[in-house]
C-alpha cells in the first residue's frame, strides 16, 4: 500500500499539542475554523500521498541529474511541484500583504510533514523556499520584499541557503566568501559576491522559473568570525522592473554530491562568481547576517525535526503492511501449528509498537512545538521561550527516532529489507541526514544545556518539567522521567563545568525530549475519544507502552548525562585515537 | 588513513578473553605458541590491510555483475583472494588430515574479523566456504570428506549455504526445494535438486575453480515442516576422479539482489534443476537436514557477530582519522579562540569514546565466545553451554553495536559522513544486513530466552552472571548490571508467560551482553599493563568509560525486559496497523 498522510493523528495533534482551537480565537487567524484544519490537513494528504509519494522511488533511483549549469529532475517532479504550487499549498503560512494566507505555523508544519512523509528529498524544496522567504521577510528592505516574497510565497520561485563552505560547516564563521561593494554602474549600490559553497541544498534545478539565493558573505574589512558575515540575496537570474526574471546572474552549479540518501534533492557545489559577475543585494544591515540566519533557524529546525516524523510514519507503514501479509510460523508455543502473519509475534509486535510508539511521540512534540511558535509569534513571551526550549529536542530527538525507525521498518522486512526494491532501505539512507543538517544534533545538545537552559535562570526549562510532573499523576513513568530530568537540569545549573554539561548534553536531551513526548501523549490519550478512526482505541495502549518503555529507558540515561568529562580527556587525543 | 587491523586487542583478547594460552597447553595444539599467536595475528593484519582494504571501495561501487550463467567481481578481487589462499589463511582451522592447520577457533575468528573490518562484502565468501567444510566435515561420508574438503579448506573451492526460498525465510520448515532419488545410470544413488533458492551468498562468482552448494531440499513423502527436510551438496562441476572439476551442474544464477550494501558479495538467486539435470548427494541421514544446518550455526552466527566488531572497527578508525585532522571551531568556554581538531570537542570526545568502548567491549564478547567454543571442542562442557548462551548475545549485541558505531561515525564526519566518498556511509549500509541475516536478533534474543536460558534450569547464565559479579567489586555498574540481569532471568525462569518472556527477550539480551563484555573489559584492564602500543594507556579508561556509562544505560532495559506482553496484545493486529 502507498504512503498514507497520517490525516487523523495530525488533527488531533494539532488541536491538543499545538492547540490550533485556541489560535483560531486569535483576530489573526479568524478564519481558521476547526473544520479548515480538518480540511487543510485531508487536502495536503491527499496530493502528498496521489502526487508526490508516487515519485519516492523514481526520485531515488534516478535522482537529479547536473548537465552543465543545469540539474534535471525525474519525470513527473515537474507536475507534481505545479500540482503543489497551483493549488496554493506553498502559501499557507506566507504574509497575507504578500500573497500569502497568514495561517499559523502549524498549518504549515502540517502541510511539510504530509509532503515530506511522501518524499523527502523533494520536501527539501518548499523547505527551504521557506528560509528564504523568512530571511528576506525579517530583514529585506521593502524593495526586497516586494520583489521576491510574491512569486517565493506562491512556490513559482525557489529559495535556498548558502552557509556552508568546505573549511566552514559547524563554525559558519569560518567562512570566506566576499562581497565587494558595486559604485558605479547599473549594479551600483549592490555587492559582487564571490565564492564557493558546499552542501547547498536544491540550489539549482528545472522545477521553477528563477531561484533566489541567500547567500553569506564577508564584506572589506568586516571582523574575523562571525561578527564578520553580512547576508546577500543573489537570484539565478537578475529581476526585471516588471517583476519577471531577467538576465543570467553569475552563480553556477559547479557540481553534484553523491550521497548516501535523498538522492533527488540535488545538493550542490555552487560557485559565485566564476567570471567576475555576480551580483547581489545586502539583505539587513551589514555584519548582521548570522542574526539574520538565526531568525530562520527556529523553523527549519523544527522543520528537520519533522523529517524524522515523516520518514518515521513512511518507514512504520511500509512495516505495518509487510508484517500483516508476510506469513512466517506459527505463534511460539501455541498448539496451533498454522504459520500466522508475522505480526502476530511477539517480538515483531515490538519492533512495530515501537515504532509507532516513537512516530506518534515524536509528531506529538513537532506540533507541540509548532503551537508554541505560533503563540509566541502573537505575543506569549512564555510560549516563545518554550519554544525555543523545544526546538532542539524536537530536531535531535525527532531525527534520532527517525533513524531507528527506518533501522527497525528494515528489521521488520528481514531479508526483505536489505533489498533496495522495499523502499525500507530508502527511509534508512534518507533519514541519515537529518541528524546532520541544520545544525548537527550534537549541536543542538549544546544549544540546550548552554544557551536555552539558561533562560530565565532555568525557569523556562524546569517550568515545563514541573508541568509534566504534575500532569502525570497516572503516568508514573513519565512523571519520575521529569523529576530525573530536573535533577540533571539542576546539576547543570548549579555549577557543573561547562566541559560536563555538554559531555552529558546529548544524553539529557534525549531524557528531555522523551518525558514531553510522552507527556503529550498522554494529553491526546485523555481526549481520544473525541478524535477520528481508529485513535480512541490505538492512542491510550501506544501512550501507555511509550511510558512503560520509552521513559524508563530514557531514564537510563541519567547517569550519563551526570557523568562528567573527565574520563573524556583522561587521554590526550592522540592516546584516545591511538 | 587505510584500515588496519587492530593487531594489539586482539592478541589480549585472544590471551584474556579467549585464554589462547591455555589453549597452547593441549596436546591438541601442541604447535601453538604464543609467538605463533602474535605471528598470525600480525601476518593476517598485513594481508588484510595491504590487500584487501583497497578493494572495499571499489567493490561498493562496482560490485559484483551478472553476466549470463557468471558473476564477475571488480579488477583486484582475484589476485587478492589467490593471495589469501595461497599464503594458507583459509586453512587455519581445518582438520589436519585434509590439509588444514588444525588450530583453534579463536585463531580462525581473528583471521575473519580482520579480512571483514578490511573488506566485509569479500570477507563472506571465506566465512561460508567454513560453513560448507563444517556441514561436510560432521555429517558427510568418508568419500564426501575426501572429495571436498581439501580443495575447501585450501580455499581453492568456495562453499554455500542454500536454505531461504521466498516463503521460507525465518521459517526454514518451509522450505519446498525438491530431491528425487536416481535409481539409475551414472548418477545412480544420487538426487536430481529441483527447486529456487534466495538469498544466496557468493552463490555464483568466478574466483574459484568450482563452487559446492550445500542445499536444504524435501525427499519424497517427506514429513511437512523442519522434520522433513534433508541436506545434500550439489558442486557447480562435477568432480572428476581424479578430483579436478568436470562436468558443468544444473544450477545457475538466476538474478542478483540489488541490495543496499555489501554490493561486492554477490547475493544470488540460485536456481537448482531447471534443466531436470542438477544432480547431488545426500549428506547425512534422510530428513535429518536441520540438524545438520544447526551443527555449523554456532561458528556462523558468531562469525556474523563478529562482523559488527568489523565494521565497528573500520567505522572507528575513520572517524578518528577525521576527527583528529577536521578543524572546526575553538573549545567552549576556552579564552584561546583558536579552532581546535574536532576530537577537543567534548561531544565529539563521547561520540569517539562510545564507538571504541562499544567496539572494543564486542571485540571482547567476540574472543570470550571463540574460546568457550575452543575449549568446548576439547571436552569441556562447562565452556561448551556457556558458547551456547554467550552465541546469541554476540550475533544480535555485536551486529546491533556495528550499526550503532556505523552511525556515529558518520556523525563524526558531519555533512562529510553523508557524502559516499568519506566510504563512512558505505560502512552504515554494509553492516544493516548483519542483524538480519544468519537468523534475525529477535530470533536470537527467542533463542536466548528459550532454549539457552533453560539450559540446566537457568544455571548456565545463572553461573556466568555470578561469576561476573563476583569478578567486577571494581565495576560497580557491572556487576549492578549482572545483578539486574540476574533478576531478570530468574523471573523468566520462574514462570513468566513464553510471550511475555519473548517480549522482553531483545531488551534482556542487550544487558547481558553489556554485561559480559563489560566484565571482559575489566578483565582486559587489569592485564593491560602487559600489551603491547597504547593498550596499557587505553584500556583501563575505555573499560572504565563502559562501566560507568554503557552499563547503566543497558541497565535502563530492565523495565523493557520485565514488562510482559499485555499491552502487545491490547490490540489485534489490524488495530494496530492502523
Amino acid at each position: 500500500m502507498p504512503y498514507t498522510a497520517p490525516v487523523a493523528d495530525q488533527i488531533l495533534a494539532m488541536r491538543v499539542c499545538a492547540g490550533v482551537d485556541a489560535l483560531a480565537a486569535h483576530e489573526r487567524f479568524a478564519s481558521l475554523s476547526p473544520d479548515l484544519v480538518e480540511a487543510l490537513a485531508e487536502g495536503i494528504g491527499a496530493l502528498a500521498s496521489g502526487e508526490w509519494a508516487p515519485l519516492d522511488r523514481v526520485g531515488d533511483q534516478q535522482g537529479a541529474v547536473q548537465d552543465g549549469h543545469e540539474v534535471h529532475l525525474p519525470d513527473g517532479f515537474a507536475a507534481a511541484y505545479r500540482a503543489y504550487v497551483e493549488a496554493g499549498w506553498n502559501s499557507i503560512a506566507g504574509a497575507e500583504e504578500f500573497g500569502g494566507q497568514g495561517l499559523p505555523f502549524t498549518l504549515a508544519a502540517c502541510v511539510l510533514e504530509s509532503l515530506g512523509g511522501a518524499n523527502m528529498a523533494f520536501s527539501l524544496l518548499p523547505m527551504l523556499t521557506v528560509g528564504a522567504i523568512e530571511a528576506l521577510h525579517h530583514h529585506g528592505s521593502d524593495a526586497q520584499k516586494a520583489m521576491y516574497l510574491p512569486k517565493l510565497i506562491s512556490g513559482e520561485w525557489s529559495g535556498t541557503m548558502n552557509l556552508t563552505e568546505p573549511q566552514a560547516g559547524s563554525d559558519v564563521g569560518a567562512l570566506r566568501a566576499t562581497a565587494a561593494p558595486i559604485t558605479e554602474g547599473p549594479h551600483a549600490g549592490k555587492w559582487r559576491i564571490t565564492g564557493t559553497k558546499i552542501f547547498i541544498t536544491w540550489g539549482e534545478h528545472d522545477l521553477v522559473e528563477n531561484i533566489i539565493h541567500l547567500v553569506l558573505a564577508r564584506t572589506p574589512g568586516a571582523p574575523a568570525g562571525s561578527r564578520g558575515i553580512s547576508l546577500f540575496v543573489v537570484p539565478k537570474f537578475h529581476v526585471n522592473a516588471d517583476g519577471t526574471p531577467g538576465a543570467r546572474n553569475d552563480v553556477n552549479v559547479v557540481s553534484l554530491e553523491h550521497k548516501l540518501g535523498i538522492h533527488a534533492s540535488p545538493t550542490c557545489v555552487m560557485g559565485f562568481g566564476e567570471n567576475g559577475e555576480c551580483i547581489g543585494e545586502m539583505v539587513g544591515a551589514e555584519n548582521a547576517g548570522l542574526k539574520a540566519m538565526f531568525t530562520m533557524m527556529n523553523s527549519a529546525r523544527i522543520n528537520v525535526g519533522s523529517q524524522g516524523v515523516q520518514v518515521a510514519e513512511a518507514a512504520w507503514q511500509k512495516a505495518r503492511d509487510y508484517a500483516q501479509t508476510r506469513v512466517q510460523s506459527a505463534r511460539a508455543g501455541s498448539p496451533d501449528k498454522t504459520p500466522v502473519a508475522i505480526i502476530e509475534h511477539p517480538d515483531m509486535r515490538r519492533m512495530l509498537m515501537r515504532m509507532r510508539a516513537l512516530t506518534e511521540g515524536a509528531r506529538a512534540l513537532l506540533y507541540t512545538t509548532a503551537g508554541c511558535v505560533d503563540r509566541g509569534a502573537l505575543g506569549d513571551t512564555a510560549a516563545q521561550a518554550r519554544a525555543d526550549v523545544l526546538v532542539p529536542m524536537l530536531k535531535a530527538w525527532g531525527t534520532d527516532i527517525g533513524e531507528e525507525v527506518a533501522s527497525l521498518g528494515i528489521q521488520v522486512h528481514g531479508g526483505m529489507g536489505f533489498m533496495e526494491e522495499t523502499g525500507a532501505a530508502q527511509h534508512y539512507r534518507d533519514i541519515r541526514i537529518a541528524a546532520i543538517y541544520e545544525g548537527t544534533n550534537g549541536i543542538q545538545a549544546a544549544d540546550l544545556v548552554t544557551r536555552k537552559l539558561g533562560l530565565e535562570g532555568g525557569a523556562v526549562l524546569l517550568t515545563l518539567l514541573a508541568e509534566i510532573e504534575a500532569d502525570c499523576a497516572d503516568a508514573p513513568q513519565i512523571a519520575a522521567l521529569a523529576r530525573d530530568c530536573a535533577d540533571v537540569a539542576r546539576w547543570m545549573i548549579d555549577g557543573a563545568a561547562l566541559d560536563a554539561r555538554l559531555a552529558g548534553s546529548v544524553p539529557f536531551l534525549k531524557m528531555c525530549a522523551v518525558a514531553v513526548a510522552g507527556w503529550q501523549l498522554q494529553r491526546m490519550a485523555r481526549v481520544a475519544d473525541t478524535a477520528t478512526g481508529d485513535i480512541p482505541r490505538t492512542k491510550p495502549v501506544v501512550a501507555q507502552w511509550f511510558a512503560a518503555n520509552i521513559a524508563p529507558e530514557a531514564a537510563g540515561q541519567k547517569a550519563l548525562a551526570m557523568g562528567g568529562a573527565d574520563l573524556l580527556y583522561a587521554l590526550d587525543a592522540a592516546t584516545l585515537a591511538s
